[in-house]
C-alpha cells in the first residue's frame, strides 16, 4: 500500500498560523497496533511496518497566504455536518492563514462548470459564523460529475491555488479527474477531499462526520419502531436505515437502541424462505414474543432482485427497495401462515441526513476542516483527509476510493455484539 | 344540541377525595363568547343560550370506592399521551378516591371478548408510575368494534362498575354501543371516553391530547424537507402529514415551521391541472425562487382517486395515498415541462404518533384523566371528556361522533394566517 | 372595568391585506363564561357582561401603509419567543401592508434615547426570517424605563408612527409613560404592548408567549433533580425556578415531572419551624421514602427576608434568594436532627429563558406580532395585545398592568391538581 | 510501565458464550502508533515497545458459570451511562454465561458493609432491560470507601465470585483495598473495575463514558450564556464547567459552540490582575465587541484560594469555587473600571451529570460492560477495562490511579484547535 502523498514541492514559507507547535512533516501514525502474538507483531516490524502520513500544521507551507484564493464545493447526498466543514475550512483560512478569498462553488461540480452559471459564493467569517446550527449544505449541492478540463477551466479562471471537495466515494473519484486534469496542464492547484459518507464506509479511514448523528438519530426511527411493535397484535416494527454497502449505522442504531431483534446488513447473507431463513425464524419469535423489530440496510439482501446496471447521477448502482420488499414479503408470508400481524413500516432517511451535526460531529469537522486547510497551504494534493488509531491522517485519493470500508462479520467486534445484544441466530440462510 | 349528561342517579355518597372545593355539579360553559355586534349578544342570550356541563370533582358521587372496579381499553391508532391518561385514571382512583382494582384490558376492544384471551393486567400506582415517559400504550390497542354483548359480558364477569375507552372516533362509537347494551340489561356501569384523535377534530372539543406533540414533532420534518429543498437544485420538499379529514396538523405543523410555500389540507380544494392549479403555480415558485417546500395533509385530494366503500378495521374510509400521488404527479409533470426537479418526499406518521407526549400535553392528559374519574364517581355515563373556553366539560357521546371537527377556510384565523405565512394563494383551482 | 380600546379616529383606509374576511371592529369576546348556576349566569347578563375588544385585521385602517415608519423595541429579561414576534410584527408589516421601514431600537429603551448611541437596525423579510430558531433577541434588551420625552424625541425625529413594545409590567409602565408624553405633544403615534412574562402573570390575559417552552425546559431540571435524590442516600433535590409573584411555572413543571413532592409557590404561606411546617413534613418524608424532590419558586417565602424597598433596574423590589436559603434551611436542619441528607441544589434560570420557543409558543408568537401589527395600523394605541378564552384581544394598557394575575389556591384547578400530584399537604404552616 | 494483568490461574472451562470467535489471550495493544521520524519509531521498537492487554471474550474461562455469583456496586457522583453498564453487565453474564445470580449492592461501598443495612437488590434482564433511558443508577450512590474487611466478609458472606466496582478514582483506591484484603485471606474473587469519571481523566484511558454525553449537554448551556451575552449591554456569560483537574469537558464543550471566547482550565495558569492578564483581556474585548462568553473548568484558577487539605467524602481535595469567584471578581473589576457590565453566571453542574447517556456513550457502555464480564469469567482481577487506540484493554489498577491524565497545553492538538476557535492569548498571565 502506497500511501505516500504528493506534494507540489518543498514548503519554504514560514507559517503565518502562529501555533504554538506544529506537526512535523514526516510524522506517520502506524497502520497496524493490534497483535495476537508477540511473533505476529516482530513479524510485522520485521516487515517494515506501514504508516499514514500525519495531519497537522506544518511550520512551512508552500503557498503565500497572500495569494491564494481557495475554493470549496460540496457534492452528492446530504450529510449532517457539512456546514461545519465549509465552517472550519474558512476559519482557519481566514485567521489562522489570513487567506481573504474564498469562493463556494454551489451546486456540487455543477457550480465549476460554466454552462450552470451557478455563481460562486464569497466566503467569509461572519456570513459563516453559524450556520453548523443548520442541516444541509449552505453550498447546496448536486449529484454526479462534471468534465475535469470545464471544472480545472473554471479553477483557473477564479485563480483557485486550492480546492477542497466535501464529498463521497463518488466526488472523490471526481476530484482525482481534476487531479489529472491539473497535472495535464503542469498547474499547481491543491485538490484535497474531505470524505463525506453517512454510511461510514471509506477505506482506511477510522470514521468519517456525520456518522454519529446520524445512528443516534436513526436509533429515535428504530424507538418508534418498538412502541409500535409493542402496541399492536403481533407488530412487527420493520425499519431501513442508510448503509448501501455496509451496515455500520444500522449496527449502531440496533446497539444504541437495545430492542431490536434482527439487523440485516448488506455484509450478511440472509434468506427469506425455507428452513432457519430469516422468516422462519421471525415467525417462531411472533408466536412466543407477539412483537418484533428488525432493522435493515438499504443495501443488504439485492440478491432478492434481478441483476441491473443502471447507476443514479452519482455512478452509485442503483439498489433494490430492500425495505418495501422486506415489508411485503413478510404480510405475505404471515398470511399465507393464516398469522395476523401488522407490520409498521418507517422509511426515516431525509429525517437523518438533513440535520444538524451533533456535538461529537460538529467538533470532528471542525478538525477535519483545520487539517485539510493545513494540507492545502502546505502544498500537497490529491489526499483526503483521514483518520488512524484516532490520529487525523493524509491519505492518498487513490486509497481511500479503491474499496470500500466494510463489516467483517466474522472478525469484527462490531457484529459479535450485534449478534449478543439482539439474540439473532448468526446465520439464517436456508438449510 | 341536547348537551344534557347522564346519571344513574342522586350522588349521595360523600367523596373521599379530599379536595379544598368541588365543582358545582350544576356548573355549565357557555357555548358562544365572541360575538361581532352586541345585538347578536343580545340575540343569542335572548334565545337561551347553549352551555355544557362543566367537568370537575362533585362533592357527592354515585359509586361506592370501595365496590368499585374500573377498567380501562386502549383502541385504534396511537397517539402521544395515552400513557400519561392511563396513569392520570389510576392515580386518581387510587390515591384520591381509594379505588384499588384497576383493570387494563389489552389490545383494545379485543381485551374485552373472551375469544381473544387476553388476560386484564392488574394497574397500580407502582407500574404506571413512569409509563409517561414512553411512547404507545402499555395496554396496546387494536383497531375495530367487537360485539357490544360480548364485552358487556365480560365487564359484568368481572365486576366492572366503570369504563374508561381511550379511542377516536371508532372507538367513541364502540363505547355507544356499550352503553346501549348495558341500559338494555338495565345494569349501571359507568362509560366514559377519552377521545383520542391525533387529528385534533373531535367535534365541540377544543383540542385533544397528542395534537401538540404531534404537530411539534412533524415540524421537524418539515425542517427536513426545507434543508434538502434548498440543498438540491430545484429542490422540491413534500412532507405527507396526518389530517384524515383536517388540516389541523398540517397548518400548525406549516405555521412552526414558517419555512413552507404550500399547505394543502382536506378542507380545501385544490386542482393538479391547468393554469392557477397547484402545479402551475408550483412552476413558477421553482423558476424564480429553485426550492418549494409542500406539506400535505392525508386527507388532501381525495377526488384524485376512485370512489370506494373500502374501510380499515377501525371503521375508516380508505383512503388514496395522497402524499405518493403528488410526489410522482410532480415528477411527471417537470419531466413534461423538462425542468429538472429534485423532490424528496418524507412520511414521518410513525415517527410522530409512538413518541411521548410533551410536557404541555402530558400535562393536558393529567387533567383529562383526573375529570374522567370524577365523572366515572358521580356516576355518569355516556360522555366523553371534552374542552371548550379552555374548561374541561362534560360532552354527551352522541355529540362528539355526529360529525368531525373541520378547519373553515373562510372564518378561520387559523387559516387566514397559514396563507399569509406560506404565501400561497388562496385558490389553487384551474381557471 | 373599561376595557375601552382608544383610537386616533375612524378608519378610512381600504386594507392593503388582501385577507379573505376581517374582523369586525365591534367584535367583543365575553369575559365569563362559567356559570356555577343559571342565576348566577343570568345575574351577570342582567348586570351587563363585560367584554375585551377582539384583536385582528379590520378592513379599514387609520395609517397609510406608504407613509408609516415603525419601531420594534424588546426590554427587560430574556423570554423564549421574542425573536419570533419580532419576525411576525416584520412579516405582516411588509407582506400584507406594504410597510418597508422597521426599525428595530437595539437594548430596549436605551435604544430610544440619544445618549447612548445605539444606531436603530433596519428589519427586513430577509433579515428576520430565520431568527425565530434563536433564543433571546437580535434587537438585545436593557432593564430600566428612559425619561419619556428622550423617547418620543427619537420617535419624532425618525418619523415613528407606531411603536411595538414587546416587555412585562416595567415596560409596559414605560410604555404608558410614552403613550401620554405622546398625547401631550398632540402627536399620533400608536403605542402598542406585546405583554412579555416568562411567569405569565399579566393581569386578564390567558398566556403569555414563552411560558409553554419555559415550563417544558424547567421540567427537564426537576428530572434531573429526581435522578439525583435517588442516586444518594436520603438525597433531596431542590429547584428554584422563575415566578417572583406566581406559582405558575412552578405548579406546571411539577405537573409535567409528575417526580415532585413538594411544590412551593409565592401564593401560598408556608413555614420552616415547628410542626406541620414544611421542614417537619420532609423529615417524614425523608426517613420513611428517603428521597424528596422540591420546587420553589423565586418568590416563595419572602416573609423569611427583612422586608427591602431596593428594586432592580427594571424597578422590580430585590427579592431574597429562597432558593439558596431553602437548601441552607434543609441541611442545618437536618444536620441537627443527626440526620445525614445529601441536598443537590439546581438553578436553572438562565437556562430556561434563553431558549428559543417551542413550537407551541412559536405559533402563538406570531399570532400576536399580527395583531399587534392590525391594531396599530386601525390607529389604536394604549393598548397590549392579550388572548381571553382562547380569543386574541386588545386590552388597555392600564389594566393590563393594575394587578398582577395569581393563582388562587382555593379555585384553581390547577393547585387542586398539584396537591393531588404531588401529595403535599394543603397547608405546611406551623400548628 | 507493568501492564501485566493478574490471573487467578489457568482458564480450562470451555466457554459457554457461543461467540463466533474470539480474543486470543496474548492479544495486545502497541502503546504508542504515531512517531515524528522513522529512526523515533526504530528506537521504540529496539528497546521492545509496550502493550496493553487486549480485553474480549476468552474461548476457555476460569470461573465455572453454573457457581457464579457476580456482585456490582456503583459508587462517587453520578455520570451518564452508568445504568447502561449495569444493564451491559447484566445482560452479557446472564445471557452468554448463564449466570444467575447477580446482586446489586445498593448505595456504593455502603452497600457492601453490613452496619448500613442496605438489601442487595437481584438483578435480571427483565429488571435491567430498560434502564438505560434513566439517568443516575438504579443501584444508587455514595462517596467514600469503607473498611476493606467489612465489605470482603460481606462478598463472602453472598458468596460472590465476581465484584464490578463502577466508579472513579477514589473507587478504584478502594478497589485495590478489596483485592488486597481478598489477597491477604487467600480468596480467589475477580475485582473489575469500569472506570466512571466524567471529567475524562483516567490515566492511560483514551475516553471514558458519559464524557460524550456531559460535553454535549454541556455545549447547550454554553449557547445560553451566548444568548444572555449578546442579549444585554456589555453580556458576559460565564459558565462553570466540571473538570477538578483537566479542561476535557470546558475545551470539547467550547469546540462544540464555537461561541466561546476564552476557556480557563486547570492544566493553563492566569492572572486576574495586571497588563496581560484575563481581566485585561476581557475588557479589551468588551470594549471592541460589546460582550463575551466565558467558560471555566471548576478546577481552575485554584491559585486563587488558600492551601487546604480539606477533602470531601471521596477523598477529593475541596476546591474553591472558581465560578462564583470569578464572578465576582469580573463584577468587581469592571465596578472599579466604570464600565457597567451584565454577568451572567451558569453552573449546570446537576443538569449534565444526571442525564441518560447518548446513543455514543450508550454503545460505548455496552462495550465496557460486555469486556468486564469477560475479563471476570477469565479469573482476572486487579483491572479496569479501559480503551487505547480504539482497542478495549486491561489496564492494572495500579496503572489507571497512578495519576491522572490531563491536556497538555504544548502538545495537544484538542489546546491548539481551542486557542484558534476562540482566539484567546495562549497566556494570560501578567507581565
Amino acid at each position: 500500500m502506497n500511501t505516500k502523498i504528493r506534494n507540489f514541492g518543498p514548503c519554504k514559507i514560514e507559517s503565518p498560523a502562529a501555533y504554538e507547535y506544529y506537526t512535523a512533516d514526516e510524522s506517520k501514525v502506524v497502520f497496524k497496533t493490534v497483535f495476537e502474538t508477540e511473533e505476529s507483531w516482530k513479524q510485522y516490524i520485521g516487515e517494515g511496518a506501514e504508516f499514514f502520513e500525519q495531519a497537522g500544521p506544518r511550520k512551512k507551507i508552500y503557498f503565500d497566504p497572500k495569494e491564494v484564493t481557495a475554493g470549496i464545493v460540496t457534492c452528492g447526498g446530504l450529510c449532517p455536518g457539512i456546514n461545519d466543514v465549509i465552517r472550519g475550512i474558512v476559519m482557519e483560512l481566514n485567521y489562522r492563514y489570513g487567506v481573504k478569498r474564498i469562493l463556494g462553488f454551489p451546486y456540487g461540480y455543477q457550480g465549476l462548470v460554466k454552462k450552470f452559471d451557478h455563481k460562486p459564493m464569497e466566503l467569509n467569517p461572519e456570513n459563516v459564523a453559524h450556520i453548523g446550527r443548520d442541516g444541509g449544505t449552505i453550498l447546496a449541492s448536486s449529484r454526479g460529475n462534471q468534465n475535469a478540463s470545464d471544472m480545472v477551466d473554471r479553477l483557473s479562471l477564479y485563480g483557485v491555488k486550492m480546492l477542497f471537495c466535501i464529498g463521497g466515494d463518488g466526488t472523490l473519484r471526481g476530484a482525482k479527474e481534476i487531479v489529472n486534469e491539473i497535472d495535464r496542464r503542469g498547474e499547481e492547484i491543491s485538490v484535497i477531499g474531505v470524505p463525506k459518507t453517512i454510511d461510514n464506509d471509506i477505506n482506511y479511514v477510522q470514521k468519517t462526520f456525520g456518522f454519529s448523528t446520524a445512528f443516534s438519530k436513526a436509533m429515535e426511527a428504530v424507538e418508534c419502531a418498538h412502541v409500535e411493535a409493542k402496541g399492536a397484535p403481533n407488530g412487527i416494527g420493520v425499519v431501513k436505515l442508510m448503509g448501501r454497502h455496509s451496515g455500520f449505522i444500522a449496527v449502531n442504531a440496533a446497539l444504541a437502541s437495545q430492542n431490536v431483534n434482527y439487523c440485516l446488513i448488506p455484509e450478511v447473507d440472509f434468506d427469506l424462505k425455507g428452513k432457519g431463513s430469516f422468516l422462519d425464524v421471525l415467525k417462531k419469535r411472533i408466536q412466543t414474543r407477539e412483537h418484533a423489530v428488525i432493522i435493515v440496510a438499504e443495501g443488504a439482501g439485492q440478491k432478492f432482485f434481478g441483476k441491473t446496471e443502471e447507476r443514479d447521477a452519482s455512478g452509485n448502482l442503483k439498489l433494490g427497495d430492500i425495505g418495501v420488499y422486506l415489508k411485503n414479503s413478510i404480510q405475505e408470508f404471515f398470511k399465507a401462515e393464516k398469522i395476523e400481524v401488522n407490520v409498521k413500516y418507517i422509511d426515516p432517511s431525509y429525517i437523518i441526513r438533513s440535520i444538524p451535526a451533533n456535538p461529537e460531529d460538529s467538533i470532528f469537522c471542525g478538525f477535519l476542516a483545520q487539517n485539510a486547510v493545513h494540507a492545502g497551504m502546505a502544498g500537497k494534493t490529491d489526499l483526503v483527509i483521514g483518520m488512524w488509531n484516532n490520529v487525523f491522517t493524509h491519505l492518498p485519493i487513490d486509497i481511500a476510493i479503491q474499496e470500500r470500508k466494510v463489516l467483517q462479520p466474522t472478525k469484527s467486534t462490531l457484529w459479535r455484539t450485534l449478534l449478543a445484544s439482539t439474540g439473532q441466530p448468526a446465520h439464517m440462510v436456508a438449510e
